[in-house]
């Protein structure tokens, strides 16, 4: 799953992983079902799903267990992500903190619905004026 | 510290809470020092700072602390946020997630650096397209 | 609220914080309320509820909010924490972790129910063999 | 990675593929690097390692992205994991809360270092009266 090249895979081909990773979202405390797939720079895919927890902050959402995934093999940046709900929920405050550590401003960002409907959105529109390493590194 | 009206409470007020807040963070692995006060819709204030951990997962930003004594207390609507820091960072992603819960999209939220340059936003503008309460509530 | 000498504070007294703090609790997604005092090594005593957020990572339990408080107000040690729940339930593995550093090892954990039935354990009972910031600073 | 058969895999072998994962650490702002390996009920193996951001509450250990990554792609049952770092850290209580979630008390882990000192604790040991679903199954 892991060497498709970027420039060929399409929003329709990252819906479709998207829905069938949230096919193994584990939530029996919200019964939500949420799917992820993130593109790297190299064009790798990786896919995620929500991961509940008995004490709820403990929950992780799809889209960084996506990103981590894709991070934890080696893939440190990323260009684009679909994430996949019945509504078409967009990426909670969280997911896009961590966004923001691997992905560029213009890193694109689509929610889809299951009736088909999807919004697409740039990182820099997600999280404006976000906080990230570069005001931690001018901390001197 | 609970009782000054927020139609009374200036900015130049909230930050000087939030710079002596600051002063209590507990930072040993960043040393970085971030202070924060809230003002809830009835005009109480509450104030918080960073709180981080041997488990950087475990670690808690100002704007939170403060966000959570308003609500354990009773106060569920924030009004205002002001959050100081030496070069005026703003709010990371998790603090944005807590504020969409307590506050209303045109929630004003200001931060501050040491010295006095100041960064005035509205939650919406922080956080456009943000997932809430709402998305959960119309998921039957 | 913060002058009681911890000497002069007993069980009884903080189950009886601890379930007016429960009160206060935010949990519109689970509908549990649970609430939590501390007593601090100077005698101080905070409180803190549940406190959840539609995406449930970045929820907050009652224990972490009460401990956070204290250590905000320059309180930095605590001795003694009391959680109450309506069937007794004891602190998750995010807020034993925050416990860890901010307590000692005989730190005194007490979680109650709504029948008044009590369970009290060391902070190295419930984490043994914690990771702390004692492993941090051995790091070099 | 994912077809080696459980009963076949030491910990030795386990060891391997954790200190091979801890390479791929993102750790700028630690410079700790920690890789983690588990082992599912089917006998499927999955590595992780420590991913952190620039906000500290955002970051994620070796051990919840292992777990989260065979819990992704449909292993929900973790029989074993092994936790390497250049001393041998025990899991902070983050991450035995996510384990007591999809793993058994009798769950082993395993936390070695780089000299080859290892110790082993039953999930029962790493966080005793540990809060779980059941305790929310039975809130009613």
């Amino acid at each position: 799953m892991s060497s498709v090249k970027s420039t060929n895979v399409t929003t329709a081909q990252l819906r479709i992983l998207a829905l069938e990773a949230a096919a193994k979202a584990y939530s029996p405390y919200s019964q939500v079902k949420v799917g992820a797939a993130v593109v790297t720079e190299d064009g790798a895919i990786f896919t995620g799903c929500n991961i509940e927890n008995a004490s709820y902050g403990a929950t992780v959402c799809a889209e960084r267990v996506a990103i981590w995934q894709a991070v934890s093999q080696g893939h440190k940046k990323i260009e684009q992500l679909y994430v996949y709900s019945r509504d078409g929920w967009p990426p909670c405050g969280l997911c896009r903190q961590v966004m923001v550590e691997f992905g560029n401003p213009t890193m694109e960002i689509t929610f889809g619905n299951q009736q088909g409907g999807e919004q697409m959105m740039e990182l820099a529109e997600l999280i404006p004026q976000a906080f990230s390493s570069e005001h931690l590194t001018n901390k001197s």
